[in-house]
Formats: structure tokens, sequence, C-alpha cells
């Protein structure tokens, strides 16, 4: 396929004539070709006005016509071949394996959100029968089903230009929904964007459903974001990236004359607790792993181990002794972009001149521009809780090492911690008191909390929580990853008394679709 | 039980020093004893911090456990008697019978929300067991279930004094969720919140419960109230009032350095479509009955039927006579409060004023003070459209008929409406397809659709919403009446490869609670 550097507006392809957007190739500097131009207020206005033409049509798809819709567009994206990845893989920086493996993700969540919409869970179906001859009044026939919200903007993320951009797990839970999209695609990779929406674009013609269903949209600026997310006719926002980013459209979300839901994942330092006897007999090893999991994908992973916390010990010497070793070795990787790189060099650079943070080591640096050197720093518990320069995120391979001199120590930063997308324990057996004590505190401060793992690597499953209390994501009540997803995008509405012919399919009496009910209080398979 | 005007924080009743506050019985303009001082931000301070340390407990009571409070609170506010109800009479002006059935639906809604917790399907437990042997990469196990929100300011409403005040359906589903509570005592029924609190605070001492699960704190004004939802330990809020107090509680929990969310019920003209067939073989009979909807509770519920559209036509007059002759023979009815009926008469007097609406009937002036005058106006739907005045809610027993010229005017009345809790529908038979197409439009308007019925009567079952698009409330996404209501309160957490003894007990492998689950995908009763 060749690209056209085209919006992807319903089922057209659109050239405007707004600021240039181009790929660049992090590894070389080298601009990539065609040239993109930003999309203006005319086409979200026209995109907007498909995407409302066909939101109700649409909500109303029938399940296998719909699940039929996403199965097509991970087909249609595996179609697209080799030159999916080699695009991608020139945007991003990112190695051949890591985006095979993130389109083999990308297209199975489709797939898993076909079946979730096949089994119509997700409608949620409550009957509670009337009561003609209850006393004092008689109930009358009460049904409840979700629809979905309507039109949602999704903003795609450079960290993951497969699985959280065009076609990723905002997209993928929007559509099963039953939500037209349109996405704002990233401007770091503008071709690896179009190539994954003429996919989707394709899916919807071939499945015949409305042109609105879906649009692309280019900016390198915040124009097209603010017009989006300001748009009466969308109903919820999808948000991966910055805090400052996530922040701003939940102000602007806020500020609409109707207020729309804002799923924005924004930032975690994904603490890792190490604790006594875990350090003690396998420090070292866990040093080793950690830095196995700080240097994956060159640490611009939205779960990479931020902060690292134990009480002072040999366990833990050993474990810094370990883990320097291996960051010592550790090659630069190129980062995504020359933006990121700069952010992350100036993080490092002033993390590396607090007073308060000591240096432990450094990986090598890089031979290429925009190669991220791996860091590793330490400061003492006290000196963390007090200063908040010191819980900041920094994106990319670099983490600091909270040294706790007791146990009351550790809790304290435990208490003391923001919200995150998870918290790990590293823990042994003898380990049980202490991480049944601290349970209660981490639960309440993250979305998935984990033992003897690390945090990078998402599952997408059915019980997976990527999300958590804020500034973590904008709203804890949801997860980005996983099934669960698609219950963001939905409501509940009830229909009382409604005659047999004019309820939805979901709520007849012979319960047509199959689906899940709870009738009267009681579930039914 | 004597009245003793204390807030009631935790285990203690504290007198304090704050403003006056003093029911008033509205049919006479009695001020009642005792006199009741606002809270101030040391009781806030006080209620928040016992609420705080309560929390982690309180959310993981066993749930039989959990039941049995809300049961014991059902049980002691019965035990209260009819002083309970005489109380609530003086303070409300409302009839014994209403709020007799008004207590019955507390309690029941109380004991709804116990066999809620018992029956443990809130908890959303999947399990997605480990596989070790899956290529490329083994799976660990990952668990999810839903856990409390913390803890939770409750605003008491003026027009429910008992269903929607202290012990009220946000009171009930938060409690049931697992979260302590902090309600603010709505200033127009001190006495009866006081009753209502202290059946609470008896409730929390006889299960051995903290005393943080429960505190009550009076204000006049807008000090306390706006301390609550500021406090950082407050993690929701749940409110039922007027759209410039819901608003102002959005914008103080948006600008929190930590955002909650805020179930606010706001208000709703509950549209009532009136269709060809319907008004031509029944006109008269719904005119009659509209009006026994309009004048329920002197049209004090946020479902009253504000406006009412048809198409112009015989059957259409013949409505609006019988209407008109149902109004006039309509008595006074005293409202909740001087300050409500004050607004009434404004909103009437502006209504009448207004040159695009005709008055078309009053009913009888009221004999005492207070009291509420019946009123039906009428508009064509052009000016309606135009008239952004004609669409405000007037609070009280006055409706607008809305005159179509036809078919597609009726139409344009639907897709101009704002987001709605109900919208209805009278049909018959060959009405069918009038619906049909209507319905669409209508869904996404409002969180009830209903059909041959009238708006007022909320039923606290498994199937009901009450909520629905903004303005309507602030979060369409839930309901705050019904067992649905619970899923307000909580937010999901993964557990990813936990020890079995560190496992929470809803996700142990035996499943001791006995609940629902959904086992890799497949769910399991």
């Amino acid at each position: 396929m060749t690209l056209e550097g085209k919006q992807l507006i319903g089922s057209q392809a659109i050239l405007t004539q707004g600021s240039v957007i181009q790929g660049i190739d992090p590894s070389s500097g080298e601009r990539l070709e065609p040239i993109y131009y930003a999309g203006s207020k005319a086409e979200v206005e026209r995109a907007c006005e498909l995407a409302e033409k066909a939101s109700n049509l649409y909500s109303e798809t029938d399940l296998d016509t719909r699940a039929t819709f996403l199965e097509a567009i991970a087909e249609n994206i595996e179609s697209i071949g080799d030159s999916l990845i080699e695009r991608a893989m020139r945007e991003s920086g990112l190695p051949r394996a890591r985006l095979e493996g993130e389109r083999g993700r990308t297209c199975n969540q489709l797939r898993l959100f076909a079946n979730i919409v096949r089994a119509g869970e997700w409608l949620d179906v409550r009957i509670d029968p009337a009561l003609p001859e209850r006393q004092p009044v008689p109930r009358v026939d009460l049904r409840q089903r979700h629809i979905s919200l309507g039109p949602v903007a999704v903003f795609g993320a450079s960290n993951f230009p497969l699985a959280f951009s065009v076609a990723g797990g905002d997209t993928a839970s929007a559509l099963a929904a039953g939500c037209p999209v349109i996405v704002k695609a990233h401007s770091a990779h503008p071709g690896t964007s179009e190539l994954i929406g003429r996919a989707i674009q394709a899916s919807v013609s071939e499945c015949e459903l409305d042109e609105g269903v879906f649009s692309l949209i280019y900016d390198s600026g915040f124009d097209v974001g603010q017009a989006l997310v300001s748009d009466k006719r969308i109903k919820a926002v999808g948000f991966t990236g910055s805090r400052s980013g996530g922040t701003a459209l939940m102000r602007i979300a806020q500020d609409r004359s109707e207020p729309i839901p804002v799923y924005a994942e924004m930032s975690s330092i994904n603490p890792v607790f190490l604790l006594p006897e875990a350090l003690k007999t396998r420090g070292p090893d866990l040093g080793k792993a950690f830095v196995g999991s700080l240097n994956m994908g060159a640490g611009q992973f939205c779960t990479s181990p931020g902060i690292v916390v134990g009480i002072k010990s040999a366990g833990l010497d050993a474990f810094i002794d370990a883990a320097s070793t291996e960051i010592k070795s550790s090659g630069g990787q190129t980062m995504l972009t020359p933006g990121i790189y700069d952010a992350y060099s100036k993080g490092v650079e002033k993390l590396a001149s607090n007073n308060h943070a000591r240096h432990v080591a450094y990986g090598e640096a890089g031979e290429g521009p925009n190669q991220c050197q791996t860091g590793l720093f330490i400061a003492n518990a006290g000196d963390f809780l007090a200063d908040k320069a010191l819980q900041e995120e920094i994106f990319g391979s670099t983490s600091l090492i909270v040294e706790c001199s007791d146990l009351s120590d550790l809790k304290r930063v435990a208490e003391h911690l923001e919200g995150q997308l998870t918290v790990t324990l590293q823990m042994d057996d003898t380990d049980i008191d202490i991480s049944r004590s601290l349970l209660p505190t981490l639960e309440r401060r993250a979305g998935r909390v984990m033992v003897n793992g690390w945090p990078t690597g998402v599952e997408v499953c059915h019980a997976m929580v990527h999300g958590g209390p804020y500034p973590a994501t904008s709203d804890s009540r949801t997860t980005s990853v996983g099934s669960a997803a698609i219950h963001r995008f939905l409501r509940p509405v009830c229909y009382q008394n409604l005659p047999e012919d004019l309820l939805p399919q979901a709520l007849k009496d012979n319960n047509p679709l199959g689906v899940s009910r709870l009738m009267d209080g009681k579930r039914e398979i």
C-alpha cells in the first residue's frame, strides 16, 4: 500500500493543507516520506457529523455483525504484512520482535472484544417482571440494558504505535461498545497510523457499516484534539500520554455545556517493594531481573519500575551491586522520538543534580542519536518523602532506589504514594505477614498489585486492570486494557412497560440473543 | 427519643455553636424545636479522620456482617415508630400516607442492598488462571475484584426526607459498597435527620463496626458541603438537588488535587409524548391521569411531568379540556419549604409572563401558607424550541403542553431535548411505527423510557435506572435508585500471582464466599 498522507474522514481520504507532520526515524534523524498535513476544524466537523449520523445505527448493529467487524479489522491489519512492521520500526525505533509482538497483541485484543461482543454479558440485561397483584401497589414490567455513549475521540499514544494507537485498546473497546470512533493520530507515527486507519476504513466498507463509524485526523499541535473534545457530538474520550496532556483534556471535557467522561491514562512510577526475606535469599537475582524490566522498551512503558523500595541490609546491597553490574553493561536503546529523548535527558539531569539523590550506575552511552542511557539512583526514604521532585515519573529507563531504615519507614513510603497503575511485592514465604499488613495500603493506591513479578508486560485478559487512582488515570473506576474496558463506553437504560414489539432484541422475553440475564434478581446464564 | 440538636460524629453527639438551623412547619410557618446549629470545619475534619480510619476495615467486612448492618439500620428506623412520621410530617408538610410509604421504601431499599451485598455479584470476580505452558510467553495467574472507593459524602435532599436523605439511596448503596458515609443533613428536616442518624449510629455500635463508618453534620449554608467535597479523604459524592448545587459540587470535585466522582441528580422536565392514536382513543382519560401524576407530592418529584408533547388535533383538545377540568378542581398543597414555594411561585410568574406561553388552567389557590397552585400552560413547538426559558424545570405542579403542528414537529422536539431522567410515550397499538422511529432518539436522552405510564413513582429494583444524560445527572453511567447503584462506589483491582494466603476471600480458589465468577472468560454462578 502506498502511503498518501491523507486524512481518513468516513469513507474519504482527504488531502489537507495544515502544518507539516513528518515521521522521523529516531535512530538516524531522517525525515520519512510522505509528508502529512495537519487536519483542521473542517475535518473535525465533518468527522463528528458523520460519527453522529452513524451512531444510533451502529449502536444497534446485531452482535455478530459488530464482532465480525472487529475481526475484519484484525485480518486487514495482518494482511498489511511486513510493510506495517517496517514502517513502525522506522517511525518508532522499536525493534522488529517487539513490534511483531505488539501487532499480535493488537489483533488478539480486537478478537477478544469480538468474543465479548458476541457473549453479550456487557449488555447487563436485567428484567424485573410485572407483579400486577402486588400490594399496596402493583409493579410494572421493568427491563434494563446498556447502550453506547455515542461517538468517542481516541488519542493515539506514541509508546505503543499499534496496541495503544489507531486500532489500539481504546478504539477496540469503544467500537465493541457500539461507539463510532474518531482517532487523533499521534504525530510520531503518521505512516503507521495511515496503514492501520486504511485497514479499519476498509473493514467498515467490507462490513457495510455506515462510513461515520471511523475517521482518522492528523495534527502536530493541540487544535484538532481540543476541537474534538469540545465538540458536542463527542460523548467520551480515550487518551494515553502525559499528565499535562491528560489533565488538559479533563478540563476541556468538564468545561463543555455537557461534560463528558475522559479516560486518561497518564503517569505512574510503579513502585516495587523488596521485602526483607526476598532480599536476603534472592538479592542478586532480583537486581538482575529488575534491570531486565527497567530496560524493556528503553523504559518507555507506563508500567516501567520507576522506584524500588527496600530496607537497608546486606540483601539490598547485593541487589544494588547486581543491578549496577547489569546496568553498566546495558547498551543504549533508541527512544521513540527526539522529543521523548530530550525530556528523558532533562529528567535524568534534574535527578542527578538533586542533592537528595546519589548516582549508583549508568549504562553505556548510546552510539547513535536519541539513545537512552540506563540510569540508577538512590535516595533515603526521608528525603524521598520530603522531596516531591524525587517522586516524579522519568519516562525512560532510569529508576530510583528508596532506601528505608526499617519497616515503619517502608510503610510510610507505601502510605505516601500517589495513585499508581501497579505496585509490586518481591516476597518470600516468611515475608507473608509484612505483605498482609501492606496489602490494604497498596490496593488503595494501585489498579494492579502483583507478587514476584515485574510491572512491565500487561496481559490482555478478563481480570486485567490497567488503571488506578489519580494521577495514574483520570478515572479509577475502569481499566484501559482487558475485556472489562468495554464498560467505559456504555450506560444503562431502563425500559418500563414496553410492548414486546418495541423492546430491543436484548430485552425480548424469549432472549433471542441468548445472553446472560438477571431475572428478578436471579442470574440466568 | 428526645431530639438534642447535636452533630453525630462517629459515636459522639456534639453540640456546636454555628449559625441557627430550625425546622419549619411549612403549613403554619411555625419554627420547630429543638434548635440545631451548623457544624464547622472542625466537625468535618473529625468526621473525615474517623471515616478514613474506618475505611479499610469496613471495606473488608465479611458480606454477612455488612448485610446485617444494613438490616439493623432498617430495623432501627422502624423501631423509631410514629414519632419519625410525625416529625417528618411537621418538617416537610407531606401527608402521613406518603411518609409511611417512603419509610417502607427506605427500609426495603436497605434490605435490598443487604441481599445484594450477600449475593456478591457486585464483586465482579474474574479469574484468569496461569498458563505456564503458553507460547510465546506464559500467562501468570490474574484475578480481579471490586473494592470500595473510600469515604463518601452524601447530601440529603429536601423532597424525600427519608428515601433520599440520611439513610436514603446514596447512603444505602455507599454503605453496601463498603464505603464509610458522612451525611450533610438537609436543613429543611433536621429533626428527621437526627432521628435517622441516631438509628444508623446505633446500628454501627450494635454491629460492632468502627465508629467512623457514619457521621452526620448539619449546615444551613455551603461551608460544610464545600469542606466535605474538598477534603482529600472523601473519595466520592452523592447529591440530589438543584442544577446550580450539583454543578457547584462538580466544580469543587474537579478542582481538587485528586478529582473525585460526583453523582449529582439535578433536574429533569420528564417529557410525555402523546401519540396520535392514543390521543384519539383516550384523550380525556389521559388528561385526567396526567394531572394525577402532576399533582403527586405537589409536583415535588424529580420525575414530575414538566412537559407534554402532542400534535394539534381533536384528541389533544380533549386531553387539554379534561386536564383543565381536573386542574381547576385541584386543591392547594403545602410545599416542602418556604424557599421551594417561593421559587415555584417565581417560576410560574415567569412562565405566565412569557409571550410564547399561554395560560390554560390554574388549580385552586391554597388557603394556608406555602401552598402550591397547580398550573398548566401551552406553547407551540416552534416557540418551545426557540425559547430556552420554556425548557426550564419549574419544581412543583406546573406543566407545559407543547403543541406540534405535525409529526416532524414532534420529532424535532424530541431531538432537541436535553438529558432527562425519564421520557414517556402514551401510545396505542397503531402508534407502534411512530414509537419505533422515536425510540432511538429518546433512549439517547433519558435514563428511563416508559410506555403508557406516568413518570412519577420510581420502583426500587434491579432494572431501574434513575439517572440519565447531563443535565439530568452529572454521570449518565450509573443510577441512583435500584440495586445497580452499588457500582457507583466501587473500582476494580487486579491481583497478579498472589499466593493463596494473601488473596482476598473473594478471590480464593475454593470460592469461600460462593460468589458468581468469570473463570477464564466463562461465567460460573
